[in-house]
């Protein structure tokens, strides 16, 4: 096992299995198909959209930006939506959080229909994920730590795995994958309220951090040997780098790093497997179309 | 805290508060109505059909009994749910489990009308589990067991929660509701995979065990002053029984007794709060009707 776990290549991976799948995808006479709708003007938003277009066409998927002004209505973001379901070029369908704070988001969600919610947000492919149905779409960011823990050799069947962030986006489809049939790990969901986090991180065997708080996660909470998955991107200021800040993780890296067995880095580490995530997805959702 | 959690008691409360809300519901035009489908001849859920019935006319609620033979095919069932899917005398639907080999339960949950749903096991009802959406209807079962630990004056909050089983009917809906943001608790889900079980119940201060294997939590599994809570129903011989055999809960009820600071019994315990919140549901898709 390497010690860091590359993201990057990892996610190469990925991208390369996908790039073989789009291959006889074409040879049956689809072209998977994303769809990315932007609603707004948000910098960071702007930025996303544009990797995510721009890997689809590196990799010849179709894919189709749609961008709506910050003044959209809920009902104009609803038609696009509609639209979407009903095209059958498009197999994935993805809506850029956050939106501006006119729209519902979880109203859009809903109305994604479900075997296009590559995001794996839809109330449906949720059910799925408890149901472990395994036809449903699993939420990127969980889904790439998965892949990360598989290719890093890492056996999560009887580990004790602490998930640290019980959100939907990551903490709870986290917890639902590694207590699955297929994890098989021992899982505790830890949190805000959670009353000595570090006694109860000191425990596991996999740490999953997914809190949003720069280098939350210090030596001292970290068994030796364990297996440190890092979900954080934070900025904080740094008035020696260029742009003024630097990006950091959940985990304190530089002290964590020597006493873990294994260790995403931030950036290079979850990050870039949320898009190749992303596409695997919308492979998976352009195969079922065909059943 | 009374140290015994009387079940019966509890359900007594519920099942009186119950009694108000079908008295306002009827003042306002709405006898609340349950169907209980019985596919087949299993003796055991006659004796679960007959008493959700019989507690549904004692309490005023409209009931209605539909049994089908134990050849009865998928799409006789099917059509059974989709009438009462369209009835609006009925407010809940319930199918008896577990139905005969020929009959896809799945299926059949999941063409029940999920604002009917008062089982919680419709993937609508999963889904808002998880998201914490409160129109949504809780599985029984640990709903019964959240509820008892209300009322036994159990903070949920800041506590070392450990489940025991991973089921969709107990296991899992458990550990959402403790780790929810109403329950607040550091949730640990063990399973038969669980490497050092008795280490991991070890650090509980809430026990819950739903593992359906006969008194397999023992006092050396459970910390002192810890509060257990036992789903587990299990039939053991006994000669010296009328019936030839006992009933005894998934915890060795007589050694950990002294060791813990609140326990469930079996029966007595769980048990009687599986058909009050069944009709708590019933009541709650009534009002929810209306809106």
């Amino acid at each position: 096992m390497h010690k860091i776990i590359d993201g990057k290549v990892v996610a190469e991976k990925v991208l390369a299995e996908c790039g073989q799948e789009i291959e006889s995808l074409k040879k049956a006479g689809v072209v998977p198909g994303l769809a990315v709708v932007l609603v707004g003007n948000d910098p960071a938003s702007k930025v996303y959209v544009g990797s995510k277009v721009r890997k689809c066409s590196e990799l010849g998927l179709y894919s189709r930006k749609i961008e709506l002004p910050e003044d959209a209505t809920q009902q104009e973001v609803l038609d696009v939506v509609l639209d979407l379901n009903a095209d059958p070029q498009i197999h994935g369908i993805l809506v850029q959080s956050p939106p501006p704070p006119q729209i519902d988001e979880d109203a859009i969600v809903r109305a994604i229909n479900p075997a296009k919610d590559v995001d794996g947000f839809h109330p449906e492919n949720v059910a799925k994920l408890a149901l472990e149905d395994a036809s449903g779409f699993v939420p990127c960011t969980p889904a790439g730590c998965m892949r990360l823990l598989k290719e890093a050799g890492v056996e999560t069947s009887g580990a004790e795995a602490v998930v640290i962030g019980r959100s939907m986006i990551v903490g709870k489809p986290m917890a639902l994958l590694l207590m699955s049939k297929d994890g098989n790990a021992t899982v505790t969901v830890a949190h805000s309220r959670t009353k000595d986090l570090a006694a109860v991180c000191q425990r596991a065997d996999i740490i999953v951090a997914a809190i949003g708080m720069p280098e939350f996660v210090t030596a001292d909470m970290v068994k030796e040997g364990a297996v440190v998955i890092d979900v954080g991107i934070n900025r904080v200021e740094d008035s020696s780098a260029k742009r003024g800040y630097r990006l950091v993780g959940d985990v304190a890296y530089d002290e964590v790093v020597s006493k873990c067995s294994a260790i995403t880095p931030v950036p290079g580490g979850v990050g870039p497997m949320t898009i190749a995530m992303l596409i695997s997805n919308t492979i998976k959702a352009a195969r079922q179309s065909l059943a």
